[in-house]
């Protein structure tokens, strides 16, 4: 078996080491081929290191002196980041083929913009993407862009479009992904211009459209790949969390309303700790950067060391499978189809 | 008491008089003194309102050959429907002052261009907008635009602040509704441009403006009043929608999935069928348009009666505590910002 090398932003996120080298050690304990650069505090890295030695065997700490604030501005943590903080230098390996895939619990703005000026986009591609993994009823889903970029143009969501497909193809092993645009209707006449016009081009494409999705038809899980802009899929993503939460509040609540429903509450235990599972976030974990020259994968501040590893396992996934060749592959084929469209007079 | 009058397009939704004269039946228990214009094939209301004779000695029938179908397109239903459709004849009931309100469960987009072309906007209002009641875990918040207009500029977007600050006064009785704009961070730096120039407009208004909320804040009741452009704002609430209907899947799947489980369903019973009311759409059912000469509120198509009723309640009280009103005076007020800001050279 090959060599996996993952560069790591260990200072990342809202707890740093703590949650970061605990969530390696899950990840290296189900996947022992795999091997780590740590880039961040040494002695920080290295005191959380001790707990886990077999992990400590597979990882090489490269120490860096600058941290990325989680609340910086993407240019001040350009300007302060560059070349010397870790989130900087775990990108760079990417770049410098020291490892395949890089993973980062830190600041998604700053995240994104070292990831351009370093990485830049693959060809064809106008800009990069977030992706994020949506669970639904039937299971899970690709949404994107859910915070990369305010507005887009048609050309730009197709690109979304074949990104999202090769990612769902590579990493969730779907054949031929089904693709539909958010919209606020299913009816044609519906959407910004950008959106119609994205839409024609995505039926007369080799990718398999289906159409307009609803907001509601996420979490239905009507298709495995749901395009829209960074501005509407953020506020989609986050409404759909605060949902989740207060459906639990709910929950919660009228469970500890009498004895009968605490009497209730303790015999359906079991259940209910399944449905806690269901609805945790950090089992779905993972913004992967898609249209880049590497793979980035963008891990939630707030995580756990579950939620982390999770973010780790969809990178060295995406890594193994050449998602970066898919997309390349998918780009050329809708490449002549973006060409015509662009020389077509404006009706 | 003073005698309220809604007109009813009695045969819109999908369910048509059967579910919208059960509603009144139930609106007109609790409120015996308000009186009902119903539009639409006389021969179904009338066997619907056998059922209820007392509502019956309330109502005036008013019979209309023509129904605007729930998947026409707007023009087609102004086509075939101007002055001769229930929906036209409703509306028009309010502009010819022989109703204070109108109510249908039909075709939004219909509702919408009728109502646009009946009663026009109120002076200083650009464009009209839907705004909800969203369920939060502090009470309900208003959102809006919900539907009605795809993207927006400042002036537009403060307008719809005055317009939901005046609704949620009016309505829902908050003194000095606290107000904040949908966006993707609350950082300054994000959002679009017109986003960014409607929050520095309203700080400086006389509204009590709070800032930017993100998705998950709207659930949390962060503010009573959200504002946002009809495309997100419909994304928004259509994936809340979608997020509570799957919780509530995965909460019957956990409780079904082994016999402790579902024995303690059995003790938790109230408790469930309290969770199930707080997660009902149809408790909060009812899209009031804002920025028209006229009260109209849209139902939900596939409402049940009780959802029905609700709707028609907020018709009443919007009416009864002189909305329209307050509207015009809280624009009134913002006017002369708003002028100043169009004056003013871009920088």
């Amino acid at each position: 078996m090959s060599k996996t090398v993952i560069a790591i932003d260990a200072m990342g996120g809202d707890y740093g080491p703590a949650v970061t080298i605990a969530g390696l050690a899950r990840t290296h304990n189900a996947r022992p081929h795999t091997y780590f650069r740590l880039y961040g505090d040494a002695a920080k890295i290295n005191a959380e290191l001790k707990k886990h030695p077999k992990l400590a065997a597979a990882s090489e700490v490269i120490h860096c002196d600058v941290e990325v604030e989680m609340d910086a501005k993407p240019s001040q943590a350009l300007r302060k980041g560059r070349k010397v903080s870790g989130m900087w230098r775990a990108i760079q390996a990417v770049k410098d083929g020291e490892a395949q895939a890089c993973v980062s619990a830190g600041n998604t703005g700053a995240l994104m913009a070292m990831s351009k000026v370093i990485l830049r986009t693959q060809p064809g591609i106008e800009r990069p993407a977030i992706a994020c993994i949506w669970p639904t009823i039937r299971g899970e889903s690709v949404v994107l862009d859910v915070g990369a970029n305010i507005g887009g143009t048609a050309a730009q969501y197709v690109q979304f479009a074949a990104m999202g497909a090769a990612y769902a193809r590579t990493v969730f092993g779907i054949k031929k992904p089904e693709i539909g645009m958010l919209n606020i209707g299913v009816e044609e006449m519906k959407g910004t211009d950008a959106v119609k016009e994205a839409a024609e081009l995505l039926s007369e494409s080799e990718l398999n459209f289906k159409g307009f999705v609803e907001g509601d038809g996420i979490g239905r899980g009507e298709v495995d790949v749901v395009v829209t802009d960074g501005f509407t899929g953020n506020i989609a993503l986050k409404t759909a969390e605060g949902t989740a939460r207060q459906m639990a509040e709910y929950l919660r609540q009228a469970m500890s309303s009498s004895l009968l429903t605490k009497i209730g509450y303790l015999f359906a235990k079991s259940g209910f700790a399944a449905l806690r599972a269901r609805m945790d976030p950090n089992a779905s974990n993972g913004g992967m950067f898609l249209g880049l020259n590497g793979v980035v994968v963008k891990s939630h501040g707030g995580t756990d060391a579950d939620g982390f590893a999770t973010a780790v396992e969809v990178a060295i996934e995406a890594a193994d499978a050449d998602m970066l060749g898919e997309i390349s592959q998918r780009i050329e084929k809708i490449q002549a189809l973006l060409d015509d469209a662009l020389a077509a007079p404006l009706d």
